[in-house]
């Protein structure tokens, strides 16, 4: 992409109300607009990332055997009627009346329509386990929203919710879910600590946040050092097989948030490996067994041929919201640090004479190789002034720039900065393309 | 995917309450369902065509150098307020009030939305052209939503929006747009004919509808035959050249609605080039000039140094209707046909004695080979009668089916069908596997 074409309204001032860095640099980076209170539009740069995100929790999910479907933003009110939620939601639910004078809602959540999706085809053990996911913006009236798109109004989820005969089937879906959110956040480069969350009236130990570190997070967590020693799962991991053992390992060692800490038990912990720091919440796992089946009447035949109510859970990642902690876990003074996996482009070409014919025709070459390779590329081709593109460039936080004069061209050379560690280097085009092929295709 | 893991509910009967054929065959091939007075849910099958049909569309916005990013489905009111339309919009406009008691809707279209971003970050003619686009979901409240997502309430559109410094530049974009358009609903295998629609009080020239021909099209349309032969634009085509000869060949030869029908002049065309058929609208361009950058102060700075209001026009493409329009043009008796391009799958593999060894493994070797040649294959691995398996997948209608049974197996064969021609042959796995790799892959 040519910047001169492209959209990237770049701020140079700090814009006073954003009260977070992860604000403050989207604002910058012309990532997002506010249009109201907790509601954003997303511009170029930063609608890019977000497609990111959504990919590789569309790859995550489908691996793990979710299945993809859309359901509407708006719903009808009879459907939390039926559940006994309409009421009990309160003011975060954002009402409305149609023409007809119909009482609708802006879907915060989709327990209750998902199961009448279910109820409304599956007869049969035979047609479970099955687990039906979207992606689709939410609404949530926030008394007070705040901190960017981190607590906004209108907000981009990932829900899953899981179908099995029984409890037993159920943890397993629940454990399909559980390995899939690790590897979905270390996909993305973020080190995601599942900790037991609050399970309410339900009870039982099927409730995990995941928890992603960072010194700026919202709330304060408690864990052992041991997670975070932990690898990932492998991609080749088989969900259909037995998880308990990496579920095991990731929910034995101490961790909890401020909420659920039990101080006496994290004392027990050696102190070297005590650990407390800062956390985000981006994803939120939940078994709530039969409370909408038996609402809803949402019954399956076993094999016996007798009618049971389903047994649900359901499974949330904060799409939108992990565009600010990714930025929260990965910045510097002077912007944003994208891992690779997720950045807006991978490549940022700064052409610092536009117009001069070798250092044009260095740039051109260059940018038709790596787009060619299969990286892309973000191309400024302006007639900006150097300092400025290089301040941008930092801002916007891609991987890897190369800048292209006519005093390096002279001796043959492009200059390759990782914007991670700040190492610069002097590299023939031939060098550069190579450099830039190995570390970002795979 | 394997069907026994994938979530494809089937309807046996024709449900009472679809009038049209889209309608009854999106419902019975299990692609939506209506959760309200028309508002979907887009069930596996549905979302994989609307993903499908989002890409060609967005592979085409970006060739003419439309910018995507994404608005809000919340708006505010006091932007329709500036620009005059809050009061004028009536009752298709869906009101809502937060909980602070504010004034919001959900965007029926974003004018008022695009224009203000534009001038939140555009000072100067440099920046200029620009066309922002997004692909988003709109509500309009329609007195009486019908014919399933055809006319639905909440339904997905691709709105662009052209920024120029005087009508001359906005008749390239203009232009631009008209091209992209031509080359995105014939990439789905659709012919579609651009027709000079009503302008309102602005006047002029520069509105057309794009027109699907379909014989149970909604609207009546006349036209030259002329234009059934015309040549879609080559993928070549450079957007940033003169548009003009091709605007111009497709614009020339008579076309209309009914709306806009002038009996004299088809009458002047000779009998055997006059066609009236039936059609459907799938998309929309307008340029309005500087009726919403007057109303909103969305102005810059030309060359010369003084101020002028934008010249914009707005480019819209109906996307989950395309879909209604991609069956209302490709079905029969039996079901859907999906031209390859926007197919949910590529190929439908028919397992016909599951649980029996040789046809599993025949069935297994021919899913993995395909879909390591990139080829999107159902796999039908059930337990299900043969006869419903080959209902199933005529109605829900991919390019080919792949028939795997213990008898033709023995003879070292497949059934191959064509679903649009219904041609059958029997293939050795390796015929087969050709074939198709030389069929669905470019």
């Amino acid at each position: 992409m040519r910047l001169s074409k492209y959209f990237l309204p770049i701020l140079r001032e700090t814009p006073k109300e954003a009260e977070i860095v992860s604000h403050r640099l989207m604002l910058r980076a012309g990532m997002v607009r506010q249009q109201s209170a907790g509601i954003y539009s997303w511009l170029p740069l930063g609608h890019r990332v977000l497609r990111k995100v959504e990919r590789i929790v569309e790859e995550e999910q489908a691996r793990a055997g979710a299945v993809q479907l859309l359901m509407p933003t708006i719903q009808s009110a009879d459907l939390w009627r039926e559940s006994g939620r309409y009421d009990a939601y309160g003011k975060e639910m954002l009402r409305i009346t149609d023409r007809h004078e119909r009482d609708m809602l802006f879907g915060p959540t989709n327990e209750e329509m998902i199961t009448d999706i279910f109820r409304g085809y599956v007869r049969s053990y035979k047609d479970l386990p099955l687990n039906l996911y979207h992606i689709q913006w939410k609404f949530r009236d926030e008394v007070r929203p705040r901190f960017g798109i981190m607590r906004g109004r209108e907000f981009l989820m990932k829900d899953a919710y899981s179908f099995d005969i029984d409890k037993e089937a159920a943890r397993h879906a629940y454990n399909r879910m559980f390995v899939a959110y690790l590897r979905t956040f270390a996909r993305m480069g973020l080190k995601a600590i599942p900790m037991k969350a609050d399970t309410g009236p339900i009870g039982g130990d099927m409730s995990h946040e995941f928890i992603i570190l960072a010194s700026t997070g919202e709330s304060e967590v408690f864990l052992n050092k041991a997670l975070l020693d932990l690898d990932t799962p492998a991609e080749d991991t088989d969900f259909f097989s037995d998880l308990t053992p990496i579920v095991d390992a990731w929910t034995t060692p101490y961790a909890a948030t401020d909420e659920m800490h039990d101080a006496a038990a994290f004392d027990a912990i050696p102190e070297e490996n005590r650990v407390s720091a800062r956390g985000i919440e981006v994803g939120h796992i939940f078994y709530f067994g039969t409370k909408y089946s038996d609402a809803m009447g949402a019954k399956v035949a076993t094999s016996e041929g007798t009618e049971v109510p389903v047994h649900m859970g359901s499974y949330g990642i904060g799409v939108s919201r992990l565009l600010g902690a990714l930025i929260e876990a990965n910045h510097d003074d002077d912007g944003i640090i994208w891992p690779a996996s997720v950045a807006p482009f991978h490549v940022g070409l700064v052409n610092l004479k536009a117009g001069d014919e070798m250092t044009d025709a260095a740039c051109e070459d260059m940018y038709a190789k790596l787009e060619a390779a299969g990286i892309e590329v973000l191309y400024d081709d302006t007639d900006n002034r150097a300092g400025a593109k290089f301040a941008t460039m930092d801002l916007i936080g891609l991987p890897y720039q190369v800048v292209a004069g006519p005093r390096g061209l002279k001796d043959g050379v492009l200059e390759v900065k990782n914007r991670a560690t700040g190492e610069k280097e002097m590299l023939s085009p031939e060098a550069t393309l190579n450099k830039l092929v190995a570390a970002l295709t795979a």
